[in-house]
């Protein structure tokens, strides 16, 4: 299957839906798949920091592929994230990802050694020369405490096989200087992470998002890409709100990085879509919080109108 | 084979020889493995940081564990770091390693995802009682991005499994409060990583060290460690100092993190010990840093009437 | 006087001219004061970061408070930063501003000591309570070490003294979520320090900006400002660039923190508006980067139709 | 008076005694000045983090000096704390205490604008060879944010003026390589901040210790230094444990930066020796916490025969 460039609209970054014994939810998977599809999602991120992908062993980490591929049967582009602190092991992943159909692998860079930018951009081109599918950056410094720099990403957008750079640094200083990138490579995709700086990202001149929430309601998070795209700038700023409000509610029970996946899962399984089970070092949603997060579930659903 | 409680004196973290394409260098293991016993150390740690454990792919892991444990044949004790961002792919590691002889894990945490004390706290101890050998912590935070904060060891040296702690932080207060904690567990090893800090680590109470630079001089860790047990000041401070003009000689060409490894094994290489190839993310040294290295390591060994 | 709610449009964040022995430039001060009210701009912040303020002597600062306040004569909104390490001292400058007839105070929190955010909400409120003037609360942690909260704003939002805050950190997270608690507050003003995210600032409800390129060129930022306000996308995008250009041409010689203020006054001394000297621990821009900056801005100048 | 060469032993970093209004507290600051010369303090070092200077107003600032000048009477070294965001003061209140009979002065850095290590050499050279008096450098880098490197410490060394560092970066390797730039000035003070690390500092080459709970019990601190100087390595770790519960149970309640300075000025009220108040941005120890640390005063008087 063909990549198409530049990636827009919304991607979703997937939960891998899990029984409570580390076990892959296979329907569940499959309707999640199916859930985002209708919702409009243009790219279907497997094996991300959404994904729980680094904590999945690697026979896991091939049958969700495999699934979702045959789920989406070409309906959605589908990238599956690759990073592992083994370059070779993440190849291999790659050429499997290859087979079964994907359209392209995401790498996050080294995440265990340290690495100087130089480092970084020699790395980085062997991982796009040696990959058998168009690769996106991944900027996630506060897992692997690696910038992508704007000039390593400058060279390495040299090479045809980089095919666009995912940030959740959330840093649109960083942000708007990749975009600007984008003038000398316009198949170049540029996608905003964070959810909550969906509007500021498109002012800047994203080409779309990898927003966690469209787990749940794919539709809000293409109408307020849409929104942004039309310059529709109230109703961008309403629906921005929505998500700020689902932020709030579902992803911050306790106060800790797992937060945001733990009452995404949660809310998933309160949805009805998939079973929240996770893999380690995480553990499900908090007994203490579940309630938290089933009320603002209701609350929000009522307030914005939202059908899952 | 039996696991000795404390281990004291020193173990090396060893490096993984490597040919210029990525295979294992056996003869250079074995060379290496040979010269550290005769050296005097205690303890043998294959996979470590210094190890590029994480880099390699499971396979070649498990030939380092099998040859370093055939080699030592019961003179050292073997640890094996099983650092993984997938739980269930660090306990088979450590599977191997209980069949193939090896004494003791090592484990870092998670090394992708962020957790808060409580969810380190529940994940290690689920490590301990799923691993078949006694387990190290591992801190070291600049490559793990977390902590183990005493209150966390103290809780898990409740159980009997844990056997210890290696601390890579270079936080001397938090060291000595680790330290404090064998009070209750005097069985309890707690190892300090960084070789400048021999003497004030020893001064606080440590058991031991897990010093890079026995790779190429075992003897003088050996002799730096004994000084300080035997409380001759005069002669501890002077062997820390040739450590320090190691550190500086060696492990600093380049300013990068990687700079010490790459100087490390460069000087392996130089000493005729085992080849110098390394694992991405990381190269050999830069060609441009390859004089000062092999000119600092005459002046050193000349310097400190260093044998190799 | 009085001071208009909320403050929208551009704030100059205006240099200090400085001879280069350290004293006042008074001719070039009513120079700057002059051209950036000519230039459009609705506030004058005097002291803050850009002003060296933290670095002038008691004895300067008060000097350059009542110069200003005489130069604007009303033409434009003053603000004074007050931001030292010892409150009865920043006290004592706001009411000498209070009586110089300035408009409001800015305060960047306490710039040597840690502070809890319980204790910073304490403090700030006795600050807003004791000053004479309207105060804006100044998020500035690259220089403080200290952030305002979300929740520590809302509360002191309370207080109908707290006038606005501006945003130094260029977390647009964080910015986002203190213009949402406009909605309680709408004479509250939230403006945006850094002039490269001018852009995504008004795009989530930023009422103005507090630019230091507008030392320079106030009508590009004005009509930066502007062309957002109106919702034309594409010039305030090209507007943006330009900023963007300016930031790499003039701002960042020798890559230094101090490489933006550096710049700045010396390109304020090319333009013939005031002098460049600096105060400790800063020294003018260093020989080897003024040809660098000089072309520059010759090039931006002709690009971007520029007339200072 | 003379300054002696090096300072060795311990030296007092003096609280300032405050009444709830943020008076002076006179009496309570020459009980302290005897107190501490009683207990065999070597140096007091007024104005200083502990001593809340920067917070202080310079006329406040002026009266400690004086006062503590005429208390001590050159049976102490008078050392006092000159940082200040402006170079100007900072230099102004080093000329004071010139005047009053002061030893020397200390030295932190800018603690406001960062600087790169070029430009804090050009400016701490400045202040060394515009101050009056020796100057030590203050290495705080949670309060100010800035290292003195030890390549800008070994080129301040090289001016006579510069006459010691005081270290509370709490980095062993740095404070080690510190120790070893005595080689060339064996007149250069080293000092460990940091009481909880005084037995490793002694271990590495220290001079002494600039330690807060000296104020309560200096004796025990004099006590805890000369079982280093003498190798009584055994009386040293338990007088280390000594400091170590004073720690936990003095200055840890609250968690927060401010808990060690609340903690150690409520413990000195509760002793009689001064008055707890303390200077904006703090506020005396939270009504909750009093008990707790009364209690464990009482106990570790007990536990350890300490007399104030």
């Amino acid at each position: 299957m063909d990549f198409s460039h530049p990636l827009s609209g919304i991607t979703v970054p997937m939960v891998t839906p899990l029984s409570n014994d580390g076990r892959l939810d296979p329907d569940g998977l499959d309707r999640l798949t199916e859930h985002v599809i209708q919702g409009g999602a243009r790219g279907l991120f497997v094996l991300g920091t959404t994904g729980e992908g680094p904590s999945l062993s690697g026979t896991l980490q091939r049958e969700v592929v495999l699934r979702v591929c045959q789920a989406s049967s070409g309906r959605a582009q589908v990238l599956v994230g690759i990073t592992h602190p083994c370059a070779a092991e993440a190849l291999d992943l790659a050429e499997f990802s290859a087979s079964a159909g994907a359209h392209a692998v995401v790498y996050a860079g080294p995440s265990y050694y340290p690495v100087a930018q130089s480092e970084l951009l020699r790395h980085a081109a062997h991982m796009v020369e040696a990959s058998p599918l168009p690769l996106f950056l991944y900027n996630m410094p506060s897992h692997t405490g690696v910038v992508f720099e704007p000039e390593t990403v400058r060279q390495l957008m040299e090479m045809p096989g980089t095919a666009g750079l995912k940030d959740s640094s959330g840093d649109l200083m960083y942000f708007q200087r990749i975009c600007r990138l984008r003038e000398k490579r316009p198949d170049f995709s540029v996608l905003m992470g964070p959810e909550e700086l969906m509007v500021p990202a498109m002012s800047v001149g994203a080409t779309g998002g990898v927003n966690g929430g469209a787990n749940m309601f794919p539709s809000l998070y293409v109408s307020l890409y849409e929104a942004c795209v039309t310059g529709n700038t109230n109703e961008a700023r309403r629906l921005q709100h929505a998500v700020l409000d689902i932020s709030e509610g579902i992803y911050s029970a306790g106060a800790y990085a797992s937060s945001y996946l733990k009452g995404l899962k949660y809310a998933l399984s309160l949805l009805g879509i998939c079973m929240d089970g996770m893999a380690e070092p995480y553990s499900p949603l908090e007994a203490g919080h579940r309630e938290r997060v089933a009320k603002a579930l209701v609350e929000l659903q009522a307030r914005h109108a939202l059908a899952a």
